[in-house]
């Protein structure tokens, strides 16, 4: 049965190189639906320390109102076996193993920060599989300030909450009463799914840690990699990203050859959960013209 | 009788404070529609040297279809009567005798380049009159290279040509085959207009020119005075804007309390006439929500 919101899509799992991936699958796959055009499935890529969990039920559903969404967590994150690897070039290795043993060999993709700098390796490593690529808070390969967070900023990934969700309020969303109550109503979505998620241990933190430090200190101010990525890109990111600050959203529009940008006002490295139908609607416009 | 497209719509004139402006207004005006919602008139701030032929039938026509369109020569512009004065704060003055001489008392805005400046100094100097402002391939006050256009790009609006609007194609697109294509269709739809407007005299070219330099040498890194302007802001560019340089948009989305900027690909000054299909969805997206 075709589920069509990913909270009626049941964890699955699929294995392949010793590893077994979990993911969610969900909603309107191509040859069920009559009429419409056909879309290819639309794959997201998690960011640092995030769970299948922490995909926003309001972006993620809306796409599969009309095509299919998979989820899924990379080797060693959460429910995921394996281990974190200590690049993202291998991240994007193991990423590939997932998409691979799905059978499939062309997709969408939407990549949250960490998960938007696997998502390019992706697409260099493999330009055939990625027909289109979203890049939400992300920056290049050697970006400004990539995995090296100021103290202020690396303290809120380690503070302790009462709903440990919470943590997303002050990374994600600006600190302005709009961006913060739309950071908690992006909480409120993530939480309500009853059958949870394994957390991301320890290690596997701190390899993804280790990741990011080494990808932001492959300095090339020409950004040459980035001719590699021919494909249609779409940037997307808050006027204030905290995380991986704004300016590299204006790089990576300026260095790829085939990029728009889009930034909202008022928010930071979470933007897309906070303007979840209006990121919906670029987003489809790019995809889907 | 009201007129849909720019086409059908005859130059009409108004008089205030001793200037005859000439403009057109065409569409179909919120009291004539049945049922859709109530849109403000959208009002055009055209560019250095331009008239009321160089407003894209693309573009206008697109917005006409569910709102009144306006497009104006200011003071001392091609038809219009006037002095072109020597500062952007003065053609904002003589706008708003326009504005207010049709009787509007709210209106939304889309300006170009040096448009664009114009725009925001209408909307600062009369807040409750601009409701939602789009600016295209401008920049702040005091912004970057704004009226101090290099040797190479000032000498690309001295050339003579035999239809003389192909002069727009190096200045608002980009140095690819698409773009160039893109910029033939953009000259092909504004020459098709029998009955054209006047040229812009040497004077008023100069004047303009005067008043470009005159607002880029206002320096303030810290951009205070964009905090007036509190209305929501489209900020849109292509990815390589040689005449306002695309930073300034950026500059624009960072400094102004409430921007959105969209930056499109392989595009340059005139994006929104290289794309006009995407940037009226864009826009719309933008006014209508």
């Amino acid at each position: 049965m075709t589920k069509f919101t990913q909270d009626m899509a049941l964890a699955q799992h699929v294995e392949a190189c010793g590893i077994r991936f979990a993911y969610r699958r969900f909603g309107i796959s191509a040859y069920r639906r009559l009429g419409g055009p056909e879309r290819l499935p639309l794959v997201f890529f998690q960011h640092f320390i995030g769970t299948l969990d922490d995909h926003d039920p309001a972006v993620s559903d809306a796409f599969a109102a009309d095509r299919e969404v998979i989820l899924f967590n990379n080797a060693g994150v959460a429910s995921s076996s394996g281990t974190v690897p200590g690049t993202i070039e291998a991240m994007a290795r193991d990423a590939i193993t997932f998409i691979d043993a799905l059978g499939l060999t062309t997709i969408d993709v939407v990549g949250h920060s960490m998960g938007g700098l696997v998502a390019q390796e992706v697409a260099l490593a493999r330009p055939e599989l990625v027909r289109r690529l979203v890049l939400v808070g992300t920056g290049p390969r050697g970006g400004e300030g990539i995995g090296a967070l100021p103290a202020w900023v690396a303290e809120l990934f380690t503070r302790k909450y009462e709903r440990q969700e919470d943590m997303w309020l002050p990374i994600l969303f600006a600190p302005t009463q709009t961006s913060q109550a739309a950071g908690r109503a992006y909480v409120e979505r993530i939480i309500t799914r009853a059958d949870r998620d394994a957390p991301v241990s320890d290690q596997s933190i701190a390899a993804q840690r280790a990741a990011l430090a080494a990808y932001g200190k492959h300095k090339d101010p020409s950004y040459a990699h980035l001719k590699g990525l021919e494909l249609p890109v779409l940037v997307v990111n808050g006027s204030d990203d905290i995380v991986i600050p704004t300016i590299n959203s204006y790089i990576l529009q300026q260095f790829l050859p085939n990029a728009e940008l889009i930034l909202y006002p008022d928010a930071g490295h979470g933007a897309h959960f906070q303007y979840p139908a209006l990121f919906v609607r670029h987003a489809r416009i790019f995809l889907d013209d």
